[in-house]
């Protein structure tokens, strides 16, 4: 056995990540030790309660409430606490007495990431977080190191996988949305409360994380516009089946040109959840359940994917341990570390700026001249027709449905034009709009 | 405008990859400094002939054949020459001379590599080599970093575009290989010599290094058992296609256990390259054209898949510049290398000892007794018979076709049993076997 030199490592949390990583560490420590170089030693584990149940057994003596004991001294704090406090004060506390941090708290690096990268920067530590988007998918190296010498053009993730476990089934089994939801409680795929998830909270902390990486700019929360899932149905699904499309939560980054308004170079970014309307022979369209996959369009590499489980404590553990081992092997190997690249610094355009096609479903009277009235609000407005079907309203044959597909159009025109049709006297109502992604 | 370190970049070679870094090297410059956080100066590009036509216009003052002087005083030597020699010589050259190396040399690195990693360990040196296994996918730093604190349990990689272009013609079109390789010559998908491609001697490289990493022992390239496509025909893509399977070359990497004649856990792996059965409803099916995938299962993070192009000068190019500017911000962050992590050193098992399940077509005469013969002979051999189809040889009324599914066998067994088929009295020949991969 080699002698290795020994690192100090302090985990802070034991829920479903965190037991699992504790586990992990002491059930591999040889082998860890052999690949990191440096044995990883789990000094403690600091909770809330040291009493409570846990996922896994675990040496009661590991267990501690003094987080801020166990940090002094630490090599590598890894955080999985998740939530901004305590744990934004205990990765600054880490940072600044000399410790690399691992960490998979989107929320807090999605609010307070800057503050948390510039501490690191200023005595030279590193902070790691793969764990922090898609789970065990590697997504965060890919992005920050593999594809830096590339210019992203698009991500479209899907990365929450309560969502698509719901759409998923509301797609194959002609499910109503609150049904799904129940059941996706009980069965623990879904929170109790799951506003985080169906809202699109999440999503939306993994898109501000994944674009930051993809566009070398510090992207705030704020800046992403989000929409969540709860106003989907099942005859939006039908309509999206029939079309031969299928509805995802999307994470969207997108490069934008154009915006000389906003930037010198004319380059802006779009970050953006919302579900939305994909093609079924679209890779993404296959993502199925709770699974989690990031599509990538770069410039030079062209399309990437990257798929695999987005959830779940084991899973998430193997990203955090590969944070840990890539912490102890750049202690061992000396230097700074390496801050986040954000000199790009590129604006983001607000949501009506963003461009896509759409596709629009209205109830309109079964009237001579009601489709050369729509068409022509639709032209006004610069949206463009690509698709057009009309079939009898469900359940009222003095109605009839327009399915409209348009061509590319800006948001605040389609937005507009959809408001001049809800108000028109020929449409007796606009049914849905969804954005149509992945084209 | 920063006024950022100067890092000196070597260039080693300018052909379809080496002329396109060279070119987004120059174009991308100061995008390209703010990520690194150091300008990254092409100080030149060492070719053989100066005045070679190259597929994108380069200033010609850069060109020069005196590679050994250039790399004098670089901090970063991109080789992109390909081959053994002059490669590995400049290589060592340039970490003897304090550069960090940036390669997509999957020859070198599978025959070289430990000779190669060596050298930069003594002084504290990097190679990077993103771009040696499946072009602009990200698979090194995922299998390396991301992965590092997991066990991973298998790899199957469609690693080689040409081959993969092959058989997806093949399978889609009913196409001969013969008239399939030749048109993909014209089109410039296969070279002129074609072996490296279709015998897998190109695949078995990029397997040697995935597995290197996977399982954290330095795999020669020897230890990589290789079976090319040549012996493919429509009949064998016909057969697959009518039992559920499609025909693909993989390159398998797998972790074994039950060992213990080889090594004291037990542990051991195995890393192959053959034209296999892949089940249609695997996701590696769907793998078309010249792209390229990998699909990792590791015991925490569970099934992950890397998909994108696997060659194309521009989008390898996009492998190499991102491990440029990985190097550049080493060189920033100071430090030495970190190592490759080889201390794992589990043997690799010969072929014999593989196990895995196999499709087996026989033509047989069509007499009572025949089966109960066959079923005999596999039976005495330890090969399980999971499934059996019985239909009329082609051409001729009085033999029949046996298509036998076995069950997962040691492949010992199975080759000897096939053996055993083949000189029996009621066996007229053995079609084909194959190995059956992906369940």
């Amino acid at each position: 056995m080699t002698d290795y030199r020994r690192l100090r490592v302090a985990l802070l949390g034991a829920g479903a990540v965190g037991s699992q990583v504790a586990a992990l560490l002491l059930r591999h420590e040889d082998e860890l030790a052999d690949r990191a170089g440096a044995r990883l030693e789990l000094a403690g584990i600091a909770v809330r309660d040291v009493d409570a149940q846990r996922d896994v057994d675990l040496p009661r003596e590991l267990f501690t409430t003094d987080a801020e004991s166990l940090i002094v001294g630490s090599d590598i704090v890894i955080e999985l606490q998740g939530g901004i406090e305590p744990a934004r004060t205990r990765i600054l506390q880490a940072i600044n007495s000399g410790a690399d941090i691992v960490t998979a708290n989107k929320a807090l690096l999605a609010t307070h990431g800057t503050e948390i990268f510039d501490a690191a920067d200023q005595v030279g530590a590193q902070v790691y977080y793969e764990a922090a988007a898609a789970a065990a998918i590697p997504i965060i190296r890919p992005l920050r190191d593999s594809l830096a010498g590339d210019r992203v053009q698009r991500i479209i993730g899907i990365v929450n996988g309560t969502t698509n476990y719901i759409l998923d089934r509301m797609d194959t089994e002609g499910a109503e949305l609150a049904d799904v939801l129940a059941e996706a409680q009980r069965l623990g795929y879904a929170e109790a409360d799951p506003t985080a998830d169906v809202e699109g909270y999440d999503a939306a902390q993994k898109a501000a994380l994944l674009a930051s990486l993809a566009f070398h700019t510090a992207v705030p929360l704020e800046a992403v516009h989000r929409e969540g899932i709860l106003g989907i149905d099942r005859a939006m699904m039908d309509a999206a089946r029939h079309a031969g499309y299928v509805i995802k939560l999307l994470a969207v980054c997108e490069r934008l040109s154009g915006a000389s308004d906003v930037s010198a170079s004319g380059e802006a970014i779009s970050v953006r959840v919302y579900p939305a309307l994909i093609a079924r022979t679209h890779p993404m369209a296959n993502v199925r359940g709770v699974n989690n996959a990031v599509f990538v369009q770069a410039e030079a590499a062209g399309d990437l994917m990257f798929y695999g489980a987005g959830a779940g404590g084991v899973q998430t553990a193997s990203a955090v341990l590969g944070d840990v081992v890539s912490a102890a092997r750049r202690h061992i190997a000396g230097g700074v570390g390496v801050g986040e690249s954000t000199r790009a610094n590129l604006p983001v355009l607000p949501i009506g700026r963003v461009v896509t096609s759409y596709q629009i479903t209205l109830e309109v009277d079964d009237l001579p001249g009601v489709l050369a009235a729509v068409a022509g609000i639709l032209s006004e407005g610069r949206v463009s027709i690509a698709t057009l079907e009309q079939t009898l309203a469900p359940g009222d044959g003095a109605r009839a449905r327009l399915v409209i597909g348009t061509h590319k159009a800006l948001e605040q025109d389609l937005s507009e034009t959809v408001d001049r049709l809800a108000e028109s006297d020929v449409v007796e109502r606009v049914v849905s709009v969804m954005r149509v992604e992945g084209d």
